[in-house]
């Protein structure tokens, strides 16, 4: 397999393309590659491309492109997952696991249970960090599309927010609401927000809103699932429901 | 939520049964409860039971069980993952998420491409680690079963095993092998063997041996999954398609 490099400014007609500082770095000093060698590049939108390296110096390189490849096939269903922001590095994990199942975006939100708040997460680092391991996770799963990482936002959000997409919240097995639905209900639609909840769970307040705003609340079978291992449980289960995995 | 505690040696009728000393350490230390609080125990094997703490001293503490208590449900399919040894600390996830979502047993095997050897396991502690790790996971989610981790073998142990189970080996999209099934068309059956391969996949001679001895090589769809994601997304999928979340 030919590394792949992540080029946003990348187009199959251009004679010669720059890498960015980060890929080109990779590609001249962790690879070692030089003039002639083959890579795949990808613009992060759906387009990649075989292409030869055409210079390689010390703090930069260059390609070109040599035609078109297949990337890895995209979901028919445009998926954001709306995820509570989760403790310490469990995100990354959670954002790296999305990117590979295939989810068009991620949404991270604040609720009532989750142990930062907007203000924090804006100081930090941390939504820069997932879009690195959203480009990472695209690169290694061969995706030509890199998931865009919205800006984090109050839960409250979601019900505002004028959308055409179906909303699906994942509530625990001992949550004691009516309409609680298993997986094999939930309808396949074009667009779908799946909502996920931090380590502590949704208030019933929280759920109540989704329920009115029109959103289906969807339980995960009987067993607790931990916080980060329920987005891609409840994505795997989806996609196998509907026959897209 | 009562605080949960594993005490192999526990039975209803008991009227009054020590804890294993890291339990007891637990009890006092850690959640600082004392004589008369109730908590749950539960023996592995399938039993819990509320029961009321009746000592509690500096290195040991014993509990009088109340009544049975209903623990998460037992899947109706009796699974084992056999699971290729994965690198550094990555099958301490693989063990804690499939006991999440089930399985009876976990099989560490040695194959072609692992990274470690039969020998290298033999002189780590990674296996009491699993054990350990499985206590952990069965108790969070609700299990009163803790599934077992066999002695690990090499691969080729379960072409040569006697076993009623049905197996099915994860094979990668790119597999050039005919005879590989979409998950949807993986049959339920009353015991499976779910074969998963290491970091850098199966041999060809590994993959041909698996289907000669009549297991069913299934596909987990077009992307390429991160080894330590390939169990529970094929937890997951055949869980959703059996209609046994």
């Amino acid at each position: 397999m030919r590394p792949r490099f992540h080029v946003p400014a990348v187009n199959g007609a251009a004679e010669r393309v720059e890498l960015p500082a980060d890929a080109a770095e990779h590609l001249v000093r962790v690879l070692r590659l030089g003039v002639g060698d083959e890579v795949d590049v990808f613009d992060g939108r759906g387009g990649m491309w075989r292409a030869a390296v055409v210079q390689a110096g010390r703090k930069s390189a260059a390609i070109r492109p040599l035609g078109r490849v297949q990337p890895a096939r995209e979901l028919a269903i445009q998926i954001t997952l709306v995820m509570s922001v989760l403790k310490g590095d469990k995100m990354d994990d959670v954002v790296r696991d999305a990117v590979m199942l295939g989810v068009a975006s991620i949404h991270p939100v604040i609720s009532e249970r989750s142990e930062t708040s907007l203000a924090a997460l804006a100081r930090s680092s941390r939504i820069a960090r997932w879009e690195r391991i959203a480009v990472s996770s695209a690169k290694q799963c061969g995706r030509a599309v890199v998931p865009a990482i919205h800006t984090a936002t109050p839960l409250d959000w979601c019900w505002t927010e004028q959308t055409t997409a179906s909303r699906v919240m994942c509530v625990e097995p001992s949550a004691a609401f009516a309409d609680v639905f298993p997986i094999q209900q939930v309808r396949k639609a074009p667009a779908v927000q799946l909502i996920v909840g931090p380590e502590g769970g949704w208030s019933v307040t929280e759920v109540a809103a989704a329920h009115d705003s029109g959103a289906m609340l969807m339980s995960l079978g009987t067993r607790t699932l931990r916080a980060d291992a329920a987005p891609m449980v409840a994505l795997t289960a989806l996609l196998t429901s509907w026959g897209e995995l």
